[in-house]
């Protein structure tokens, strides 16, 4: 258990996000953004901090050690932003003495939920892809290291891959580890259906962004990133899926296919752990999942641990 | 598992309240609130949506049937609303056949937190005690029973005491059943070392709102409501506590002891399960706390589940 003065801490510090959110002025933002257990509990927080770093994420004068050489670039999902898909991974990975970056992108462009400030990764991904390549371009520079690794939710897993193929990212990078991506876009139950059913109840698609509708299974854009081959030349891949993904559906859907000189790995969290049942949203606040982030990472790490993880709904 | 649709639905019912939070106009809200499975999904829902009801709750016609003669009135917390409160257990009630109602109260007198429509229970709770008041007698005689059952959380579990003890509510209560209720206060960690620490952050103590600052041990308040003991004739009472509780502090705070012509259960949630991990907040989404709440309604309710269910933070 957490002690519990960082309990009194986390209560704080949502409390703060809470005052912001509602309007209620005070200097309430804490200092540093606080580790939080749930993407319900991070959501709510952003709401208030929409430009919220994830703890351990953003110290721009982190050298890389010997034993974890690379610099982690973490790259959030559709709609979500990076503090509230990475508040419990980024402190687990520099807690284990990684340089962790973590960048906010598609939060320009058509689509209206973008008006809630916290709400991103809603442009197109096209655009979101270079936004990418700039940013670990930065962290390069800043770490000196010559390769990163990536680790990306939902869009910003399949997001990676845009930038491995189109712009520049292959030799950049060294490891691409993905959870629940949108590698080969979504069917029935995902946005696909949310993007119907919204439409019925008056909803504008333009409501959604352009990076919903691309995320669409046979979308025009898709189809661009994934003729030829799912991988990249250089490039080791770990693809982590979760079988109660409501949003990447199927949920092997996220997995991938190694083509010539890359490695593929795919994972379903719950082989060996049934008591894992992480949704799409609380997949990345899974300690088995963040535990195959590790080995993905470090393959000397040690084995991922398995724990009740509940879905958000 | 919930079935694929229900899942949509909630996700559907999640997404209309974020749009309304967000200011995205759409003639968006749900015809029924939706059950939810945590808290933090059902304040993020209420956010947008203030005055939301819990699914199963104040059918006025509603007539008890003879093997639940009796109307249950559900009455939530500080901060809290009756849907963030109760989004999980009243629908649990209805579906066992009870007529459920459920209030929200002391939205109104001192307290910038109020500010934010979905934060209720902040205002004086001597007011509040009145205001239950009302509603049960508006209970009363929609149903035809002569009697309720009271199920509160946290002040809610508190305030019903009040009601009892001042506000004519010892004849027309059968049973009360309280979730860590602050039947006697909280100390270091709950809201006295949150009031303090805001104060020190630089909010007012206005913020906090007057039931805040009547909670805290030792208050004027909580002496007079507890002179003369805990209890008032002719009453049940089934009080529910989980020593992960970081509000109601000690967690032995919400139990009660027995003055003549009355009863009382003491029961702590990991009393058997350990695997349950609830904190103030996320109590009311307990299974086995859901499941001793049904046995103080009707003894002859079947044993209390034992699952895993985590705290909010």
């Amino acid at each position: 258990m957490i002690n519990r003065n960082r309990k009194v801490s986390r209560i704080l510090a949502l409390l703060a996000g809470f005052a912001l959110l509602t309007g209620i002025g005070a200097p309430a933002r804490a200092a540093t953004d606080p580790e939080l257990p749930s993407f319900p509990t991070a959501l709510l927080y952003s709401l208030g901090n929409p430009d919220a770093t994830p703890p351990g994420a953003n110290d721009w004068s982190c050298t890389p050690s010997p034993s974890h050489p690379r610099p982690v670039v973490l790259v959030h999902g559709t709609w979500e932003n990076r503090y509230d898909n990475f508040a419990k991974l980024s402190p687990a990975l520099k807690r284990d003495g990684y340089c962790v970056f973590a960048l906010n992108y598609g939060a320009r462009g058509p689509g209206l939920i973008g008006q809630a400030p916290a709400v991103k990764g809603y442009g197109d991904i096209g655009e979101s892809a270079k936004d990418l390549a700039a940013f670990v371009d930065r962290v390069r520079a800043s770490t000196g290291s010559g390769d990163v690794d990536l680790v990306g939710h939902s869009q910003g897993g399949m997001l990676a891959r845009q930038y491995l193929k189109f712009e520049g990212g292959a030799g950049k990078v060294h490891t691409l580890v993905s959870l629940g991506a949108t590698h080969h876009g979504t069917t029935l139950s995902g946005i696909a259906t949310l993007a119907e059913t919204l439409h019925l109840l008056g909803f504008s698609p333009l409501l959604l962004g352009e990076a919903a509708q691309q995320q669409v299974v046979g979308s025009p854009f898709l189809a661009k990133l994934n003729a030829g081959g799912d991988t990249v030349p250089g490039v080791g891949y770990l693809a982590i899926a979760t079988k109660y993904d409501e949003v990447t559906t199927p949920y092997s859907s996220a997995f991938l296919t190694a083509g010539p000189g890359a490695t593929v790995r795919n994972v379903t969290l719950q082989d060996g752990c049934a008591l894992d049942l992480s949704d799409h949203l609380s997949m990345t606040y899974s300690a088995r999942a963040i535990g195959l982030v590790k080995q993905g990472l470090d393959p000397s790490a040690p084995p991922a641990p398995c724990g009740v993880n509940l879905p958000v709904l």
